[in-house]
C-alpha cells in the first residue's frame, strides 16, 4: 500500500483576516510535492508594528522546500491574498503562477514593479478546464465575491478531491461577474469530496447574505434625496459597488468623477480585461470644477479612513482642487473593518465640522457583505458534501465557531490555525505536524522578523522615551569634560522645576566623578552605572523610566 | 438694564466622548462668577499618545479665571466625569467640590492619593434641596445611568433656569439606584427652561432604550445552560451590571468571586454608602480553587481588554491562580467602545485557543446601554421643554446629529464644540467667543501639552526609527578618530548586505575625511551634514528616513 499522503498547511489567514497563504502537498511523507494557493499581505498598526509598510507571511518552511513546489494558485485579486506574490516571489521562483485574467493583469502589474518575471504569471480559464501540477489538477471554479472572477479551487489528487472555496458568498445578482452556480457547486461533489476548506469570515452573522442588486435602489433614492454634492466610498476593489454606485447616480442624472489612484486602476482594469462593461461615462477630476455642485457624484478611495487616501483628503481639506461644502452628503459604501474605527470617526467628525451629512453603514442599506454568512456556509457544506471541513480565512474564534457548525451539519471539522499540517485521508483529518509560521514585515524596502527586537525597540521609544547619554574617557583612563544628555520625547521638565537634562548631566557628573578606577575601565560597568542614574533621575523627576543609550568614547593614546 | 449675562462653554466633552469638563457663567461679561460641572479624563493610544498615563482637558483659560470660580459640581463616577479632579485640583482650589455621597466617596479617596484635600468633596443632597455657589443655586436631580446615583443638575441663575442632564437614561427598573421618575423630571419644567444642556452619547441609536431590569432572565438562561466555569466582565463601575449577572448566578447556584481591584473597590464604595445592599455573598479570589469550577461564576473587570486587567490576564495565562479551560464560557456584558476592537478581539482569540466559548455583546442580548437613545432624548426635550437644546456628551457629529433632533422638536439646537462660549438668553443662544481647549497629556508624573511636541517625538521614533551619530573633534578642529553610530528599531542589514551601522560608519568617515574647516569649526553645518549622510545611508540601504540625532563633541585645549 502506497504510503503517499494528502496535506494541508496554512501558512497564513487561518489565525487571522489577512495574509492568506495555504499549502497543499501529496506524495510520500517529508517529499510531497506541493502547491500554493494565495499569497496575500496583512495591513500594519501603531501598536504592534508602528512605521511598517506591509506585512507578510512567513514562509521559510516553503521557500525551504522550493524544489518541491509545483504551482501557485491566486483565488482573486484582493490584496490578502495577492499582495505578497511580488514581494515573495523571488524565495519561491521559478514556479508558474496561476490566476484568471482579471487577477493575472493585476498580478503582473505588480511583479513587474517589483522586478519580477511578470510572465511567470499564466491565465487560466474556468472550469472544467483543469491546469497540471505535479501530482494534482486543479480547476478555478467562478463564485461570487466582492471583486470580479473570484474563484474557489478544485483541486483533484489521487488521494480525492479537495475543494477550496476562496473567498465567497452566495450572489446570484452580483452586477459585476459571475453570480453563484447552485447547480456548478453541487455537480463538485459528484466523484465525493474528501475536503471543503472554507471560508469563515461571517461564521457568526446569523442571517443570509443579501445580494449586491439590492442596493441600487436605496443608493438612488439617497441621492436623488441629497441637494449638494453626493460623495460616496467603497473599497476601490470592489469593482461591483463602484458600477451600482456610478449607475445610481447616472439615473439621478449626476456627473460622475471617480477620485484616488486605486480605484481608477482598479476600473481600468476590469475594463481592459473585459469584466466590466457599461460603466457610466466618467469624467476626469480636473472637469469637476466646472460642473455644478448638485450635478456631481464622486466616487472615491479611503473607506477605511487612510490618512492618504481621497476621503481622508477630502475631510481634511482639499483633493484634486476640490472641496468639502455644507450641504453636501458623504456616504461609506463600506463596512469598517475592525481596528480602522478610529480613522474612520475620525474623518467622519471632521466632515462633520464641514457641515456635510455623513451616511455610514450602520444601517446595512447601503452595503452588503463580501462573504458568506452562516446559513450559506452550511448550504455549501450541503452543496459539496465534503468528509471534511476544513475552516480558513478567520481568526481563530471564526475557525472555531465553524468547526462547531460543520459539526451541526454533520460534517467533520478540524481546527488548522497556521502551521498545523493536517493529513486529509477518506477516513477524516489528522494533525500531522506543527510548523513555524509567524508574520514578516516590510519595512522601508526591508523584510524584517517580527520577533527580530526592530519592532520592540520602536514601541518601547515611543512609550517610554529615549535619552541619551554621551561620555568621554582619556587616554589616562579619566572623564574628559562633563557627562551630557539629550532626550527624546519626554517632558522637558520635572520635579525640580529645572530642564531635565540639567537635572540629568549633573546627576551623571556626580557620578563619574565618584567612579573609581574599576568603573571607568570598564565599558560594560560604565554603562550599567550611567544608565541606572538617568533611569533614576527620569523616575524621579518627571516618573518615566526612559529608553537610555549610553555612548562611551574613549580616545586613545596616539 | 443689566448686561449681566448667562454663558455656557465647554472646556472637554463637547466634541468627544471623554473629559466632560462644562463652565457656566453669570455676571457682566468677562466678570461672571463661574462654576465647573464634571472634570474628566479620556484615555489615550499609541496612535496619537502611545506611552500617555490619562489625557485632561485644557483648563488654562478656567485656571486664570480660578478667583471667579465658585464651585465645582461632579454630576457622577466614571473617569470621563470625575478623573481629572484630584488631578487638576490645585490649579483651581481651594474651591468647593458638590457631588453625591457615591461619587463623594469615590472621589475623596482620588483627593487623598494626589495629595488633594479630601474634605474640598461636600456631599450634596438631592433635589429639591439646592446649593448656592455665588449667583448659581444647583440641584442635584436624580436620573437613571449606568453608575450609581447619577445625577443631572438645576441650575438656577438670575436669568433663568438651565438643566444639565448628566449623562442618562430612562430606565424605571435600573436594578440599582433611583428609577427615571418622569413626573419628577417634568416639575422641573414649571418655572420655564431657558436651556437643556444634554447627552448626546446615542443620537444616532434609533430604538427606545431598554432597561437594566430585562437582562437578568437572560443572563441566567446562559449560565444555567453552561457547563465549565462561567466567568462574565463588564464595566468596574457599573454597579448594577454587577448585582444583574451576581444574582443570575446565585438564582444558578453558583458561586460568586469578585476579580479586579476596581471592581472590587467600585462594590465596596457602593455597600459602604448604602447604595448597594441585597448583594450576593461572594468569596475571595483565595477560595476559588477549592470550588468546582461548574459551581463558579467569576466577574471579572476588563471588559475593553485592557492589558492588565482581569480579563486579559486570563485570556492569557492565570490570574489569582485560576485558569481558563476548555468548556469554560465568558460573557462580554458590555460594549466595546470605539477605539477598543483590537485589544478585545485579541483576548477573544486568546479565549478561543483555550477552547473557551466566548458571548460577546453583538446580540444586545447581555448588555444594554447607559445612554438615552434618540427616542428618549426627544422624550427628555419634550418633558424639559427648554427654549434652547444645548448638545453635549459627544463626537460632532453627535453634537450636530443632536441639533437636527432638537430641530425636529421645534427646539432651537445650539451646536458649541469645546472652546465655544455660548451666551443664553430667553431670546436664544448665540455664540460670544471662541477660547482656546485642547488636551493635556499625563505622562508619567508630569503634564504635557498635546503641542508640546513630546509625542511627535515618540511617534516618529515609532515610525521611522533613530539613528545616533556620534563624532569627536579635537582641539585643532580635526576629527579624532571615526564617526560611529547607533541604531534603534531599524533593520540590521541592508541592501549592501553588511550591517547598516558598518555602512553608515563608512559613509559618515568618508564625509568627515572630505569636510574643509568651514563644515569642521561649524557645530550646525556639521550636524546637518552628517544627518543627511546618515539619512541617505539609511534611504538606500533599507528604504527608510529615520531620525538621526548627532553628537559632536569637542575637545578644548585645557
Amino acid at each position: 500500500m502506497s504510503t503517499d499522503r494528502l496535506i494541508y498547511l496554512p501558512l497564513g489567514g487561518a489565525g487571522e483576516i489577512g495574509m492568506n497563504a495555504y499549502v497543499y502537498g501529496y506524495g510520500a511523507p517529508g517529499k510531497e510535492r506541493l502547491i500554493l494557493v494565495d499569497l496575500g499581505v496583512t495591513f500594519s498598526d501603531m501598536d504592534t508594528s508602528p512605521g511598517v509598510d506591509l506585512i507578510f507571511p512567513d514562509i521559510g518552511w516553503l521557500a525551504e522546500r522550493r524544489d518541491r513546489l509545483e504551482a501557485i494558485f491566486i483565488t482573486h485579486a484582493h490584496e490578502d491574498h495577492v499582495g505578497a506574490l511580488a514581494h515573495l516571489y523571488d524565495r519561491l521562483g521559478p514556479v508558474p503562477v496561476h490566476a484568471r485574467a482579471f487577477t493575472a493583469h493585476l498580478a503582473r502589474a505588480r511583479m513587474a514593479e517589483q522586478g519580477q518575471p511578470e510572465k511567470a504569471v499564466i491565465t487560466a480559464s474556468p472550469w472544467p478546464e483543469t491546469i497540471e501540477a505535479g501530482p494534482f489538477k486543479v480547476g478555478f471554479v467562478p463564485i461570487s465575491h466582492s471583486i470580479p472572477e473570484s474563484s474557489g479551487l478544485v483541486i483533484d489528487t489521487p488521494a480525492g478531491r479537495v475543494v477550496h472555496s476562496g473567498d465567497f458568498k452566495m450572489d446570484t445578482g452580483p452586477v459585476v461577474g459571475e453570480a453563484f452556480d447552485e447547480a456548478l457547486w453541487a455537480s463538485l461533489a459528484e466523484p465525493g469530496v474528501l475536503a471543503l476548506t472554507c471560508d469563515s469570515t461571517n461564521v457568526f452573522s446569523p442571517h443570509e447574505g443579501r445580494s449586491e442588486s439590492g442596493l441600487g435602489p436605496a443608493i438612488e433614492g439617497l441621492i436623488a434625496g441629497a441637494g449638494g454634492m453626493f460623495v460616496a466610498t467603497t473599497f476601490a476593489s470592489n469593482v461591483a459597488r463602484v458600477k451600482t454606485l456610478a449607475e445610481a447616480a447616472q439615473r439621478s442624472g449626476r456627473t460622475i468623477c471617480l477620485m484616488g489612484r486605486a480605484m481608477r486602476r482598479m476600473i481600468e482594469a476590469a475594463v481592459e480585461t473585459g469584466v466590466l462593461t457599461d460603466f457610466p461615462g466618467t469624467v476626469p477630476p480636473e472637469e469637476v470644477r466646472d460642473i455644478p455642485r448638485e450635478n456631481l457624484m464622486l466616487i472615491v478611495t479611503g473607506s477605511q479612513g487612510e490618512r492618504r487616501a481621497a476621503s481622508a483628503q477630502l475631510a481634511q481639506g482639499k483633493y484634486n482642487g476640490i472641496e468639502l461644502k455644507p450641504g453636501d452628503t458623504f456616504l461609506f459604501s463600506s463596512k469598517t473593518i475592525p481596528g480602522n474605527e478610529r480613522s474612520v470617526i475620525r474623518i467622519i467628525n471632521q466632515m462633520s465640522e464641514k457641515g456635510v451629512d455623513v451616511i455610514d453603514d450602520d444601517t446595512g442599506r447601503y452595503h452588503v457583505s463580501g462573504h458568506a454568512n452562516r446559513p450559506d456556509l452550511q448550504r455549501l457544506h450541503r452543496l459539496v458534501r465534503p468528509r471534511v471541513v476544513v475552516p480558513m480565512h478567520g481568526e481563530h474564534r471564526h475557525l472555531r465557531e465553524h468547526v462547531k457548525l460543520a459539526g451541526e451539519d454533520g460534517c467533520k471539522g478540524v481546527l488548522a490555525p497556521n502551521g498545523t499540517m493536517v493529513a486529509i485521508t477518506r477516513a477524516g483529518a489528522q494533525v500531522a505536524e506543527y510548523v513555524e509560521t509567524g508574520r514578516v514585515y516590510l519595512d522601508g524596502r526591508m523584510q524584517v522578523g517580527a520577533l527580530d527586537g526592530v519592532m520592540r525597540d520602536r514601541i518601547r521609544m515611543a512609550l517610554n522615551g529615549h535619552v541619551l547619554v554621551n561620555v568621554i574617557i582619556d587616554e589616562d583612563d579619566e572623564p574628559l569634560g562633563e557627562p551630557w544628555c539629550e532626550v527624546h520625547g519626554l517632558a522637558e521638565e520635572g520635579a525640580s522645576r529645572a530642564p531635565l537634562v540639567d537635572v540629568m548631566e549633573a546627576d551623571l557628573g556626580q557620578f563619574m566623578r565618584r567612579a573609581g578606577d574599576a568603573t571607568l575601565t570598564d565599558d560594560d560597568k560604565l554603562e550599567q552605572g550611567l544608565r541606572k542614574v538617568a533611569r533614576q533621575t527620569a523616575v524621579s523627576e518627571i516618573g518615566k523610566r526612559p529608553e537610555v543609550t549610553v555612548i562611551i568614547s574613549r580616545l586613545t593614546a596616539g
